[in-house]
């Protein structure tokens, strides 16, 4: 048996036990996390230390995401401190229904199972999602980018071996290190009920395709802004930069921008002063070139994930033509609108088929954090389970429990019961 | 390009329309179905007496899930108003936050797409099925049971007609006739967002391995009951024989007893007699032969579906065995256990990993009409989106709204703005 399959069903088993644990118990163990990191502060900034020198000839943007400080280190801890206090998500009942005298059905929230993550290299990634693993109740397979491998090894092993100190059961996490051990994993449809996929493009395609385990992930994040004819311009043009230059290497940066014809001869000069002045380089289509000077766009323009600074730019006849483009050319991730119109507000909001759906802000407003939802696991672009940025609710399931007194389907087909369906404010008691 | 092709893409863009249409307009669109039903009435039942004659040979369970007569159509038709007096499923808003001043996000049901609905020759099932997606705003791809062919035809045409005279939008439906437009419709993952499949065990699988749109729905239903040691005896051995006997062709029978050796003895010959007088076979382990005289059990009997009158028994040394056995051999869909000790029942219902979990009563309750959800358009054994019979609710998904004032992140960055993260109560006005 190779070690990944012996880790997974370690992780199947010890996912029954940590389904059961206590609020308490598990709430417990991410302070005791908190701790063991701050004590064993040295030992994991040195592993860091390794491989940042290591990294030595990596971009920028990479090494800023490798980077595990004292800074980092406090924040992931403060991160710990702060999900501990949330309310628990297990547990809690959704629905009570009285099918019957003394017949009670109950929605309980529960944890997935066992699930695998793959991320970046990004130290601090990896204790924020085995920390949402733990405060849901799930078992975790975790594999962090190759580039951080001692920073992940440090930290896996000081947060593990206190959540086993703090009672959690053994197995409950494991942490994978190479691509192989991911593609083991991938056949363990049998251990494990879950993959999230973060990072590229291409990979989470892979993982989507050579995997018979659900998968959630975002495979694109191909965000647009739509201009509308009735958008101020000073607030377009702010929102275009903002969503396409402050930080344009994730996904939830601007890579389309669509204008409709009336405005467009009075937005999309100062656009272009603007993402010159911010390093931006614009790619139009014929109708935009025709106001700006700009380089051409090509069709597959309008079918790119730059993340990088550059935006096709495009005009539009109408905003249904906008609603139409987006839902055929974008990925189904965040897309907003600019208008002072309600009815064209609606009218995009409800045409759009995407997880964000935004009305005069950035879409790079795209986060988990930023929606308030604690930490994140990913982002979702399917529709199913979850959607956009997933936190601790995306990573539940719920069960029903029925609770009788030896009712019978018989009774009822033979008219002696009947059903009631009474709606119950009462939690389950078992 | 294809019919199926074709189909799938006028779905899909009527799906943008049914998306947007009213409440009323869909709730109206369903009136009328049952109208025109009603009317239309002698060309139903003729269809169906055509099906029914070609299905002469077949066995009796089929033909009475086939038969589609008065009193059938009358329930359809009272099914379909029932359906429209509901609380509509769309639009809802599920959360609110205000995320900074001016910055507010909203959580908000809407339908999932395109759903393709493979079912079995049960006419009433179309009626169902397509009324439960038009009520979710979903386009639907709907494909029934060859035996039905004649009566799904007529049924088809005059709800999709009447739908359409209510002003839903063109080939918000359709019917598929054949396997091959099966096959041809799992590949269009570009124009269909989920499958429902329904019916046989081996198709579902089929189906679920050979499509890479999300599948919905159960490829088992092999549910246990155990009888633990401070259960009543009299409620065991009745709730085996409803679990087993009552309609043993189903999903939610139960298919394999365990009983605790400490009762063993006192249950099962009580259990014997009564099994044998329902017609039932037991197929006992060793244990079990020793207290009474039965067919002996394979271990492959543990892990067979048996849908016939035969019941796999087997006796354990403890509660944690039981558990243990159902959820290495069981289909995850339901179980239950019979007790008087409620620490016992909290322990299996916790430690159980099923999408149903009962305490004294029949498996057979795992059911959307028993749940009080309405109709079900399928029940689930996976554990993401929706778990257990899956009803309205199952076919919605959600999006974030996010209303804004000109938001840029690069505000919050700086720190010019700060998150507040209020809880709201109310509704998305966009």
């Amino acid at each position: 048996m190779s070690d990944i399959v012996r880790l997974a069903q370690q992780a199947r088993a010890a996912s029954r036990a940590l389904a059961a644990a206590p609020a308490r118990a598990r709430g417990g163990a991410l302070l005791a996390v908190a701790r063991a990191l701050e004590a064993q502060a040295p030992a994991l900034l040195a592993a860091n230390a390794h491989d940042m020198a290591e990294a030595g000839a990596l971009d920028t943007p990479l090494r800023k995401r490798l980077c595990f400080d004292a800074a980092k280190l406090a924040e992931a801890c403060a991160g710990l401190r702060a999900l501990a206090a949330l309310p628990d998500p297990i547990g809690t009942t959704q629905r009570a229904t009285e099918l019957a005298p003394g017949l009670r059905l109950y929605r309980v929230a529960c944890p997935i199972g066992v699930v695998g993550v793959i991320f970046e290299s990004r130290p601090d990634a990896l204790v924020q999602i085995a920390a949402l693993c733990l405060k849901s109740g799930n078992a975790a397979l975790l594999k962090g980018g190759r580039e951080a491998l001692h920073t992940n090894r440090a930290l896996f092993g000081a947060l593990y071996q206190a959540t086993l100190d703090a009672g959690m059961p053994s197995g409950w996490a494991a942490l994978l290190e190479t691509r192989q051990d991911v593609t083991e994993m991938l056949a363990l449809d049998a251990c494990i009920d879950l993959i999230i996929p973060r990072g590229g493009n291409a990979f989470v395609r892979h993982i989507m395709q050579n995997s018979r385990i659900p998968v959630l992930g975002h495979a694109d994040g191909l965000c647009a802004l739509y201009v509308d004819a009735a958008a101020d311009v000073d607030m377009a043009v702010a929102l275009a930069v903002d969503g396409k230059a402050q930080y344009p290497a994730v996904c939830n940066a601007t890579e389309t921008l669509l204008v409709h014809r009336e405005i467009a001869p009075r937005f999309l000069p100062p656009l272009a002063a603007a993402m010159a002045q911010a390093g931006v380089v614009l790619r139009g289509d014929a109708r935009a070139r025709a106001i700006i000077p700009c380089q051409p766009a090509a069709d597959a323009d309008f079918d790119t994930e730059f993340l990088d600074l550059i935006l096709a730019v495009g005009v539009v006849d109408t905003l249904a033509e906008a609603v139409a483009h987006i839902n055929a050319h974008g990925s189904h991730h965040t897309d907003a609108i600019v208008t002072r119109d309600t009815e064209a507000a609606r009218a995009f909001l409800a045409g759009v088929d995407s997880a964000g759906v935004y009305h005069n802000c950035s879409t790079r407003f795209a986060d988990g954090y930023r929606y308030g939802l604690g930490a994140e696991v990913g982002v979702a672009t399917g529709k199913l389970h979850a959607r956009g940025p997933m936190g601790l609710e995306g990573l539940t399931t719920y069960k029903y429990k029925l609770l009788g007194h030896g009712q019978t389907v018989g009774a009822f087909a033979s008219g002696q019961a009947a059903f009631a369906h009474l709606s119950m404010e009462e939690d389950c008691p078992l």
